[in-house]
């Protein structure tokens, strides 16, 4: 196995300033290609320590991949610290500096001697062009291991490992010709871990020994991670085809889709293929749920759009809402998530809508309907109903949770359950 | 000073399946002490990969925590891991069990042999009573240092940290009484880094060697982070105030808050003294000017709601915005943007409104407005204008970007601006 280490430097990461999303990508990117990452390490901006962190992990892995201390504003952290690791030098190199008096006069910008330095480059390296930024990336070979070390800006990043990190590693992987593990992941909703598991049942009797089923909970729904080991990429894609098969054929009814797919992108697809249009009503939820769902490109070609009821006022004046039913019912009731959920379909005159209505909290609680109460309202052309739901979280949680039982309740009815 | 080192155990984390978000709590929580946060290291559930790195970061620092594998999920790796690390073995503690029986009587959920085992602690250890779940936290000192071990569920996580390991390592801090370094954020708003920079001119002027002063850019405005050297708590405290009052000098104006407010958090301070109310019209944010809005608890004092304009029908029908303002200007425009923002806030009878409506990408660009072109309205009692903006990112960057600045712009109003 080819056994990757990623290091970040950055006080703003240590001290919990910023939350390290670079790590998240990198990972992602190289496991799905197969490679291992053995370790994250995150450390300040702090040479002594980055001299020995570099040495520890470049000894222990096949890869190390080195994020931040290129930008601008951490200038010069890095590159000296690589040119004293190495026994080098910086300089410039005629190719980089071309990139980038190409990039600043595309950008009417002036070049100033700061971004000039930004194309040094320690002398033995080998420089990655920067297809988004102005640092270049930076390849070191020491001992048949490999240093790369890029930006901490995402974007930058992101452009440097598909353009250059990406491909090396698939090809090491290639040239190795070793086993490798892949992993899948299977994306499923409305169902709990435990009864997933139940409904898969003994897992040895599914899979080899050394291949692995995960189970990985959310409020979006339950994940399951296939991990498979292969002589090579085709035997481990043909076990993994094989092992999803088998899931499916356990748990099918609960899958709605794989990798990055998510519920909104399935009902999405849904729709568009139907050519049917869909409107919200959203009291607790205030927006989140039209944010997921125009979360997906194209989303214009279905959602209709919706309308925000925060108060009871405007449940009234906007969508209708009888006086009399939030006064005998309350905002949050079955009675007033179906009028909203009827109500916004005909107004927006789409062929589904849905309706939130909750305590969120913190306030707002009370004993019949304590924090954490919420009703949700479906609407289509044969019926108006709503499914009362409590979650009992923060309110954060709560309307996380609130979200994600609208979209898997309509993606159930979109699926004809 | 006290050094921390926090370990994190999960394959789910480092093959990138889920961002780790606990290290950024227990990291902002100690840093807010006056701890020093040393580094981070992420590895999976691999028993003697454990071992070294328990090894490496307990003999490294004074504190180690340790997150996740105490669940019920990834149960039994990390609890046996420190069994043989510190030739210990797991047993039951009466007030431990009696704790978890009392949880689930509550819970009016029966407690198996596999829950009865999440009260198994190691012989040598302090168990740490978990207020938020069933598995305690646990706590070692070897060769005066300490580590701590905690469940990965987030709200256990937290509540352990809070109960037992601050106070904990605030008190190492205080009888220690040696040098601390204490942080300190402002938030601003509607300015560059770089125009900040110059504003608030040498820093070495301002500072004393040691001190630090740190830009970090978002798309919601630039934090400012200073960093100072204390001989006590006192000491540090009063040269943070210090400073802070150097920087509101020079750069007041754009300053709204510290630590963890946020713009929506400021609007909703002034809305609420004041007793006035907003409301939102969004096309391509599509809810998330409403979530951001409602993300403060209490926000229903102040926010009436808004409408989702996903469509030009929508627009027309619900918003009232004239025909032929769509067809002669189009739907991303001054004028729909003002259409838009005048009549959400007369329909919603609300003091001020907020109206979004761009190009988002990746589809809908045009030469002349191309992905990225957004206008943001905005009307009150006096006035209503909109202003354009051209972002120029990706789909989700310039839906964050179209919200960012469109709650700058009310913001700055607010303040009279």
């Amino acid at each position: 196995m080819l056994n990757i280490s990623i290091l970040t430097i950055g006080d703003e990461i240590c001290i919990g300033q910023i939350t390290n999303t670079n790590v998240v990508h990198i990972s992602a990117e190289l496991t799905r290609i197969g490679a291992n990452v053995l370790t994250h390490s995150t450390i300040g901006d702090e040479k002594n320590i980055m001299l020995s962190e570099i040495d520890r992990l470049l000894k222990s892995s096949d890869v190390l991949i080195l994020t931040g201390g290129l930008g601008p504003t951490h200038d010069d952290i890095t590159k000296p610290v690589l040119c004293e690791y190495f026994d080098d030098q910086l300089i410039y190199r005629e190719q980089t500096l071309e990139n980038l008096r190409k990039r600043y006069s595309k950008l009417n910008i002036e070049m100033t001697d700061r971004n000039m330095r930004q194309a040094q480059v320690p002398s033995k390296c080998i420089s990655l062009e920067n297809s988004a930024g102005a640092a270049p990336g930076i390849m070191f070979e020491k001992d048949g291991s490999y240093l790369f070390s890029v930006p901490g800006v995402p974007g930058e990043m992101r452009a440097i490992m598909k353009d250059h990190i990406v491909p090396f590693v698939k090809n090491m992987i290639a040239e190795r010709n070793e086993n490798l593990v892949l992993y899948k992941q299977i994306m499923t909703y409305g169902i709990f871990e435990s009864s997933l598991a139940d409904m898969i049942g003994d897992i040895d009797k599914l899979f080899d020994k050394g291949d692995s089923l995960a189970f990985l909970h959310s409020f979006r729904g339950v994940r399951l991670r296939i991990g498979v080991h292969g002589e090579s990429r085709r035997d481990a894609e043909t076990k993994l085809a094989v092992l999803e098969q088998k899931i499916q054929d356990k748990v099918g009814e609960y899958i709605y889709g794989s990798g990055e797919d998510s519920i909104p992108s399935a009902i999405g697809k849904l729709l568009t293929e139907r050519k049917q249009t869909l409107a919200v009503a959203e009291s607790c939820t205030a927006g989140m749920l039209g944010k997921e769902i125009t979360s997906v490109s194209g989303s214009s070609a279905y959602f209709s759009g919706g309308v925000l009821v925060y108060s009871n006022e405007i449940k009234e004046k906007i969508l209708d809402v009888k006086h009399d039913t939030l006064v005998k019912y309350g905002a949050v009731s079955e009675q007033t998530a179906c009028e909203l959920a009827a109500n916004v379909r005909s107004k927006f005159n789409a062929d589904y809508s849905l309706s939130i209505t909750g305590v969120a909290g913190p306030g707002g609680g009370t004993e019949d309907k304590p924090v954490g109460t919420v009703w949700i309202g479906y609407s289509d052309k044969n019926e108006t109903f709503a499914k009362k739901y409590f979650f009992g979280g923060n309110r954060e949680i709560n309307r996380e949770r609130s979200v994600a039982n609208a979209l898997a309740l309509l993606y159930k009815k979109l699926r004809g359950k």
